[in-house]
């Protein structure tokens, strides 16, 4: 026997983040039977979604799923309605191999209606590039900053802005980049204090600590 | 030639913290030359000073310093000014084992001036403990929440709860607990989305990124 | 000079499980050579067999195989007969991505005669769920609980029921879920008391060690 | 503030296994502190109490608890009514270097009023000492085997019994042994299947775990 | 420029072992390089030659290759010439999942001139097994134990016999067998004396090792 | 919105090297993108440019890369003016396993207008072939020493030359190489002074730390 | 209960090796009672006995052990007799740190009456040291090759004689040398082959696995 | 047998640095003997040499080592003479918990006779410091830059100048900051070309790096 599959729609109420559905490693058929089980008249987010798996799903359900394929996320049901005042939140990271994490985050903020703007190419190896950001940077409410590699971006930032600081690692690098973990363990032992972390790649994460911080300077 | 030593004063006004010294293994004669250069008009912050170090320093320098021996921390020059209001923070814990660490970042929001409330004993093994607190917690503005361990609690906290939360991992348990590593991972992979983490025992950390988002509530 | 394979038909008596193929980068013609050694009035039970490796043996063989895909199982020879009261034991686990473990589970009870029942999605970022199932679970015998990324769902069950929890870390997650480790690491430092645990997606593990306890039970 | 300390004396009646204070890193004015809140009409469990902590406690809290340096535990409060009849637990272990965890684990039992035996010296590299005992062993209800270094002790007694197995690696051994890292992952990947195991030199979870077994062949 | 590749024919003299091509990652067009500069007249060993690579060569280089798809390995140039006496080096392993090592340990013991019987099944959950050859083991001069998982059989048979053990770990397993590194690890910790251990899945290692105390015997 | 790309011409009059894209992970789009940003006039170098990911770029794009597939590098822009005269820097590996790292440094110091010599094979198991070439050697300003497995090749040379040595650990072997782990290490760790190491497989960052070297020789 | 402690004293039949206690972490009532349980009539080796817990033994117990403070080993009981002709066996090491391990393998060997020869100053970094003794060393049966950082010097001999070579890793270094991790690794993957390895600062354990080759020679 | 001990004092013609004794774990009585054998006519260095050690020497050793407790470092025999010009040699820190390193540096420069600046205070979480003193440290030959936490100093200096850059990573920091792992780490995926990295704390091996880069410049 197996007892019922239980979607958890309840938790947009509880904690401002809507139910996503995590793709990486559920079969075809994974998918499509939850697809089944959901409401359209609710918001439902996918994360994870491969192009390869999305084109295999039945195409009744395709057609129910918004697809997004740079970011590899999908929205299911209700869409987002945009707030269409300036964005409150920047996503700055090193350069282009940390894109599909950061379009994870912007897809994460915008299914929650929430504007965010990207700055691509701010590794600190060109020091002149964070310089020449600073003060519009400054402007922002909160900063999500994703890098890679040593992650150094981070402690850098963290040592010239106030804002609250979400540090996004990225897989980018090889060898003792180790998949993201130095650039991971640089920014938990940065040098610049009062700066906050998520798991490597976790561009969902990311924004959703964003979500609650916007959470409570809404009250 | 040894080129001067640098005191960042302007730190605070940067990104809202104070200067700190870091005195984990930093010899008396070092912390005795570093508060030489220390101005009595300002505000510099310790962490780590050991009860004994802080007993060796030299008696002139100890009389200057406000010491606080159970989060090993202690105020130099101007102190803080406690907002009387109520506390806008609470640090939640697991068990009596990560006091220290809570208690660091306790004094960290106090030499910024702000008021926290701690909860000792909220580890999951009695649930029952987070359901008599709930209602009370959602009344805070920002959650810092410490595990060792298996870091369970921030998952349950984080499921139940809409608010930012800071994860901050500490080194309690042996074996596999792995001095911390396994409490820091499973925050960062937690089931509950939009939590943040900072490095194993870092209460000053934990508390500067509260500051970082009560930076921004203010504006 | 090879000297002979040997079978271990006798590890049922001896130990109470069928003798077991461990099919995990075996190459197909080391699987058939094995199967023609094999006694068709006993049974055998293949794991980690993957539909690829399945189809391209034998035909003659294939015939002879109970083959189930999801979980990568498969029977040879005598097929067990269940017993067919209910189950004493519940399969309990976080999402759909822990379900090829937990049917490789359910598979080895299976052929031990074993009914159990699976509870597909108490993870506990809505425990709500758990809630609402507790009373049911309680009145099992052997609980197994799987969960990948953080485990802390076994943690959170160890601290509401008295029954022997087994312990099942699955590999899903990313980055610092280290394939598993994260959560096998937070279960064996559960802070519940008294939880064990078997290796990252080992439902015949888990399994085998349930008909431990049933083996004594029935005594 | 800090919100009141909870003691968890309900733990009993949900799961078995008395409230437990874990000493190790608790200041000596932390665990005085916590046993002025203890119910001296309940029994409350303390483990890892080094000999030096408890000596340096206060003297009036030093008499109400009941101490034992090998295992370094200590009970206070109402003690436990030891069932008279034969022990349905046996302790193995590869050598002496064990039994500290070995002895944990059988105080644990005891504050449940359970007995045990103890057979010290069964390590593989002298196959004839299990042979010896073999028939002896088997006819108990739940076998503890402890090993630190290769842990190979496990494997071979799980594959001569059919009873349930707790495997408790320790931190027996140098170099590799990685402070019992390698017996606690060479007993997960035991050839031998239905092992199941807690962390390294775990006494009391392994003792927990039996617990819970007996639990429910006593229902 | 590119100085001139130096092929170490004088290897044999020197240690006793032939001058050997490791093909592990080496393109098709490095390979056949090689090939160009190698001499008929004399012996040179390859191993981990994939049948995908071996395939793929030039037809003219493929034709002077002696290859064994099951080992990876070929011969090129002077084919050896084995004793017709018996085998003195038993190579024993747990199950068949380790046989593509122990097959590289055979030939390279071939090309030596040396032969060599395997032992295929003598896992140690099931102990009968080592039982019924121990006898047969013991006449032998050196013995090669391969083993994956728990490693457990090499620690067995170090307590049994008084012959040069060679412990060849395997990859053989999954999730904490890490790969071969859990079983190379207890094979290092073995709690019986004087195993010496070769790197994960090197037969070709274990049979040098075989081979450098055969050159001292024959002396 | 993403704000622009900021490509860092400058970096070669600030730090002698080129502006580099790192191509590893980058899918054809976003290749093609940064591609559209160059500048012909200027040198843009490219590196882990597989040779799949190469063939599927815009052919108008693909006109303009000079491909090099033997070290995965291209030359977008300026070709590079090499100087005539004979090498300063060699170039010296343990065997043809490490040629792609080290083509990858030749490449790198060519696009600086840079000649190097390479030495493939002084691998340490045949200590003649250093010594044929000791003398020859030495003569050079600058060794890149590469080698996989144990590293071995950097000791003994550190050992018996004045000159700067810059260690390229390179992924060969398998087991406990772990991917280049075990060398790097080593190499860190050697018992020659005056080592430096750059990342696994890193040529073009070997390179890189030569042409700094030649940058202070020039002066 | 307490099951009989088991001596092991047919091992040395068995295997060639003498019952031998491991000391590290024992207290010294287990070592006194231990003792208290031999047979002074057979011989009986302790290894790790630091000289703080041979002080703390018993006096009686201190005079039936011949105790060695520099390799930390003892005698106790029937003392050997050592075969007075020429050593078979060369010890090696690369520096005076390495001396600990060398004389406890040194101890191990006499123990079984077997001469050794120590050279204690080989290290890599000057070539010349190995090149001014090999011809010596060449005429030895067996070498135990000692060395900890980068462990080259396994390397370098491996490539240079044809006898059995036991690599006996060091912990001596700091940082990446990983308590003698890298130089386990790096002679596990040695470009020479042939080598095998015990584990880190396991002298006794390089001493035996001689002996078990000195066996299978005497036959 | 012992063989005599080596001294290596032709090392010093050979690659440019004095024979170097390292103290680390090294017993007071084999400091004492190595000093023995000594030549005070020549320079010999000694590293690693605790306080504590160097107090319990013979003082007629004593006599002859002149001990620099800051860097624990000693020289031996015939002082070095420093040419008076300005230094060419810049070592650069995050901050004062790095200073021992960084004076090991300093005096294995010193011994060399080179002199050498350093600059204290220069982390980037106060990114002005750097900018203060860029232009001073352009005009040195070499920079070594030493940091422990994140790194990051270094990949900020590396974008900025065109010099050698060898990095030094310290143990500075808690944990996963990894003892230094993770700054080395971070430092060898630096995302600023042309770093090379030397072991942790390695303030020796760093200087030496420096001196072999002068050997170059000084032909």
């Amino acid at each position: 026997m197996i007892v019922e599959h239980l979607i958890d729609y309840n938790r947009e109420n509880r904690i401002g983040i809507s139910e996503t559905i995590f793709c990486e490693n559920k079969s075809i058929s994974q998918i499509n039977n939850i697809c089944k089980d959901l409401d359209t008249n609710k918001t439902t987010f996918f994360t994870r979604l491969k192009e390869d798996q999305y084109k295999k799903l039945t195409s009744s359900i395709k057609k129910k799923l918004l697809y997004n394929s740079d970011s590899q996320t999908a929205i299911y049901g209700k869409k987002p309605s945009i707030n269409k005042s300036k964005a409150n939140i920047a996503i700055i990271c090193a350069g282009t191999s940390d894109m599909p994490s950061v379009l994870e985050a912007q897809q994460t903020l915008y299914i929650s209606g929430i504007k965010s703007d990207i700055f691509p190419d701010l590794g600190v190896a060109g020091l002149w590039r964070i310089q020449k950001y600073l003060k519009q940077i400054m402007k922002y409410k909160i900063l999500i900053v994703a890098a890679g590699m040593d992650g150094a971006l981070v402690s850098v930032i963290g040592g010239l802005v106030s804002l609250p600081i979400i540090a996004l690692p990225t897989s980018t690098g090889y060898g003792v980049a180790n998949k993201g973990t130095t650039a991971l363990n640089a920014m938990l032992v940065s040098c610049s204090p009062g700066i906050s972390v998520v798991n490597i790649d976790n561009g969902y994460g990311a924004a959703s600590a964003a979500i609650r911080i916007l959470n409570v300077i809404k009250q």
